[in-house]
C-alpha cells in the first residue's frame, strides 16, 4: 500500500514529491503519512506548496505537526500562516515551554541569527557541580537531537564558555563546573546577519554556533545545516541578480511570475537603449561621411558591458568576502592599467581588421582609440558602482548584470562618438 | 612577545594575517607557531603562499606538519608539493599508518568524493561483540576529532549500516553487533562529483557522509566543513562564469592573472563586435533613407543579451537543481511566450517613442516588430544552449554571460535588419 511505501522514504524526498503534485493528492498525501514524518516533510516543501496544505488542515492539526517539530522549523513555519490563525495554532500547542520558545522566536527578524536559531540547546549553570550538571543534561538533551556542545551559563543566563564532555566524566561528581570549562567559545550575536554567521561558521568550521542577545545571555544556537540553506540561497539569489531577475524564482514558476521578476529589468535596457539612440541621433551628420562608425556600436557596447560586469563582479565577490585590502584610489587606478592594458591588446586587432576592411586609417584608429577608452572608463565605473552601493548599505550584488551594461551602454557610444569626432577633427 | 599573542589568535586568522605578508615574514610568523597551529595554519592559507612557505621548509619540517593533519588536508598538501619533493615528504612520516592513508587518498582524483573524503572515521565489525566494538572504539576515536556516526562493516569492508551510541550502551556486552546496528545508512561513492554530495548532504542535512567503493567497502568519510567549501567554491566559480571570468580569481590577484582570466571573454566579445558590424555593412544602403535603424542596434543588442542572459541563468539554475520537468519542447515554447509577453511590452512603448521622435509609423512599426522577433529568439537561445551543453557533459554555466551576449547580439542584428528590411518593403 501507499503508506507503507512512503514510510520507507525520506522525508525531504517525499516533500519533492509532493511539490510536483496539485493540491488535493498532496493534502491527501501528506495525511496517509505517519504523524511524525508529517511535520518534517512540512518543513521541507516549497512555500506556497506548504501554504495550500496548512490551508486544508485545523488549526488543532496544525499544532498537532509544530509540537513534533524544533522551535525554529516551527516559528518559521507559524510566520508563514495567516495572521487570524496564528493566535489559534498557538494555543493549541500541547507542550507549553515549546510554545514559549516558539513565541519567543516569532519576535526576531526572519533576516537575522534570531531568525534562524532555534531553542534546542544543551546549557548548564556553571554554579552547578558535576552530579547536578549531568542530571539536567540529560532531561534537557532529550529535545535536543545533536547535542554537539554543552554551553555554561551564569546566574543571570550570560553565555561563560563550553563544557568538554569528556572532563566532565573524568572529574569528580562533586567539583563546580566553574572549575573546569572551557571559557572560550565562538559566538554570534543576535542581530547578526545571516551571511555573517555563514562566514564565521564556515570560516572556523563549526557545525552549531551559541547565539547571544545584547547583554550576552544565551538566547538560542545556529546549526550548520540551517546555514548551508543560507549559503546556497544567498548564491542563487546573487546570481538571479547578476542575470538581472530580481526576485527569487525557478524554472517551474508560473510565466506571471517569471515576468515581474524579469520585465523591470528588460524595461532598464530598453531606457539604456532609447538613450544610446537619443545620443546616436545627436550625431547624425556624421553618417553621410563616417558611416562606418556607425556599425561598431553594438561592439562599444558589448565591451563596455563585459569589462564593465567583469569589474563589478570581481568587487562584489571582494566585499562579500571582505578581502579588499588598500584604498579605493588604489583599487581605482589598479582597474584602469588593467582596463587599458586589455583594451589596448584589443584595439590593435580591432585597428587591422578595420582598416584592411575600410581602408581608412584614421576612421580605424578613431575606432580603435575610442575602444580604448571606453574600457577604460567601463573599468572604473564597474569598480566604483559597488564600492558606492557597499558604503551606501546597498547589497552591491545589484550592480553586476543589467545595471551595469545599461549605463555602460550610454557612457559607451557617448564616449566612443566624442572621441571619434574630436580624432577625426570634425 | 609576538609568539605569546599568536597564541591567542585562532588559526584561520593567523592565516589571514600571513596571507597578506611577503615570503619571508610569513615564513618567520609559520616558523614562532607551536607545532600544532603551524599544520591547521598551513591548511587555511591561499594556495600561492602555502608554496612559497613550503618551499622554504625541508622535507622533514613538511612531514612534522603532515604528520599532525587529518588525511584528507595532508593529502591536498602533498598534491600541491614538486614532484620530487613527493617522495621524500612521504618517507619522512612517522606515523606509517598514517602514511599509507595518505597515499591512498592521493590516488584520487581531486574533483570526486575520493578527493574530499578523509581516512579519520569509527567502523566496527558487524561480529564483533559490544565489548570488543567498545575497545576498538576508543582506540579509533583518538584519531577522530568529530565522531559523528559509528560505520558497520562486514569481514571485507563492505559498509552495512551505522550504529547508535545509545543502542551500545544499553546492550549486553557480549550481543553481536549484527543484532544491534541499524541497517540504512546514506552512502555515496568515492567517484561521486563534489556537487552530487554537497547536494545530498544538504537535501538530508547530515554533518558527515561515507564514501565507499565500487564494491561498496567503506573508504572514507565526507564531513561537511569540507562541503560547505565546495558549495562556496562553486557558487563564486559560477558567478565569475556569468561575468566572463574564466578562471578562479580574486580582486588582489595581479594584473596578469587577472588579465588571463577575462582578456579571453572580451576577445570573444570583439569577435561578436566585429560580426555584427559585417552584418551592418551588408545593410550599408539603408543607411541613406533609414539612418534611424541603425540608432537602435545597442538597443536591440541589449535586450537580445539581457532576454538570453535571464533565460540561461533560470536554465542553468534549475539544471544545478535538478528541478527541471518536463520535456525541452514545452520548456522552450514556454520561454518563447515568457518572451512574447515582456517583447510585446517593451516594443509597444518603444513605438511610440520612436513615432513621436521620428515622426514615421513604419519605420516604428518595423523597429518594434524586430524588437519582439529578437526577444523570442534571444529567449530560446538562452533556452537551449545551456540544456545542449549539459547533454554534451559540459558545465552549462559558461552560457550564462558573454558566450550568450555574445551569440544574441551577432543574431539580434541579423533579425533585426532582415526583418525591418521585410516591414519596410526594400
Ligand atoms: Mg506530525
Ligand atoms: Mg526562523
Ligand atoms: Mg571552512
Ligand atoms: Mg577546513
Ligand atoms: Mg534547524
Ligand atoms: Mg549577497
Ligand atoms: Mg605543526
Ligand atoms: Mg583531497
Ligand atoms: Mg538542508
Ligand atoms: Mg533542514
Ligand atoms: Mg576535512
Ligand atoms: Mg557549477
Ligand atoms: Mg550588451
Amino acid at each position: 500500500q501507499l503508506a507503507a511505501l512512503l514510510a520507507e522514504v525520506h522525508y525531504a524526498d517525499v516533500a519533492d514529491i509532493i511539490n510536483e503534485l496539485d493540491e488535493d493528492h498532496a493534502t491527501y498525501l501528506i495525511k496517509l503519512l505517519d504523524s511524525e514524518k508529517t511535520s518534517e516533510t512540512l518543513t521541507e516543501l516549497d512555500v506556497d506548496v506548504r501554504e495550500a496544505i496548512l490551508a486544508n488542515l485545523s488549526a488543532k492539526e496544525i499544532a498537532g505537526e509544530l509540537d513534533e517539530l524544533d522551535t525554529d522549523d516551527a516559528a518559521d513555519i507559524i510566520g508563514e500562516l495567516p495572521k487570524a490563525m496564528v493566535q489559534e495554532v498557538i494555543s493549541e500547542l500541547e507542550d507549553r515551554e515549546h510554545a514559549k520558545d516558539i513565541v519567543d522566536l516569532l519576535r526576531y527578524d526572519e533576516n537575522s541569527a534570531g531568525g534562524l536559531m532555534a531553542k534546542e540547546l544543551v546549557k548548564v549553570n556553571e554554579n552547578w557541580n558535576v552530579l547536578t550538571c549531568v542530571k539536567e543534561m540529560r532531561a534537557q538533551a532529550e529535545n535536543v537531537t545533536r547535542v554537539h556542545s554543552i554551553y555554561v551559563v551564569d546566574d543571570e543566563g550570560k553565555l561563560k564558555g563550553r563544557l568538554s564532555l569528556k572532563d566532565l566524566l573524568t572529574t569528580s561528581t562533586k567539583t563546580h563546573i566553574s572549575e573546569v570549562y572551557i571559557p572560550k567559545v565562538d559566538a554570534v550575536n543576535v542581530n547578526e546577519k545571516p551571511e555573517e554567521v555563514a562566514k564565521i561558521m564556515s570560516k572556523y568550521d563549526l557545525e552549531a554556533i551559541p547565539v547571544i542577545d545584547e547583554i550576552g545571555r544565551l538566547v538560542g544556537r545556529i546549526t550548520i545545516d540551517d546555514i548551508v540553506d543560507v549559503i546556497r540561497e544567498e548564491a542563487e539569489k546573487d546570481y538571479q541578480l547578476a542575470a538581472g531577475i530580481s526576485q527569487d524564482v525557478e524554472a517551474d514558476d508560473s510565466i506571471w511570475d517569471l515576468t515581474r521578476a524579469r520585465l523591470p529589468w528588460l524595461f532598464l535596457g530598453l531606457l539604456g537603449g532609447v538613450g544610446a539612440a537619443a545620443i546616436m541621433g545627436g550625431f547624425e551628420t556624421l553618417m553621410s561621411d563616417y558611416g562606418v562608425l556607425f556599425f561598431f556600436t553594438p561592439l562599444i557596447a558589448a565591451m563596455a558591458g563585459n569589462v564593465g560586469v567583469q569589474s563589478s563582479a570581481i568587487m562584489v565577490q571582494g566585499l562579500a568576502n571582505d578581502d579588499l585590502k588598500g584604498s579605493i584610489a588604489g583599487r581605482l587606478l589598479k582597474e584602469m592599467l588593467l582596463a587599458l592594458l586589455n583594451g589596448a591588446v584589443l584595439a590593435t586587432i580591432l585597428l587591422f581588421f578595420t582598416w584592411i576592411w575600410k581602408g581608412s586609417f584614421l576612421t580605424s584608429l578613431a575606432i580603435s582609440i575610442s575602444l580604448i577608452t571606453v574600457t577604460v572608463v567601463a573599468g572604473i565605473i564597474g569598480t566604483f558602482i559597488p564600492i558606492f552601493l557597499h558604503k551606501r548599505g546597498i547589497d552591491p550584488a545589484i550592480a553586476t548584470g543589467p545595471f551595469i551594461t545599461t549605463s555602460n551602454d550610454i557612457f559607451g557610444i557617448l564616449i566612443y562618438f566624442s572621441i571619434a569626432k574630436v580624432i577625426l577633427g570634425i
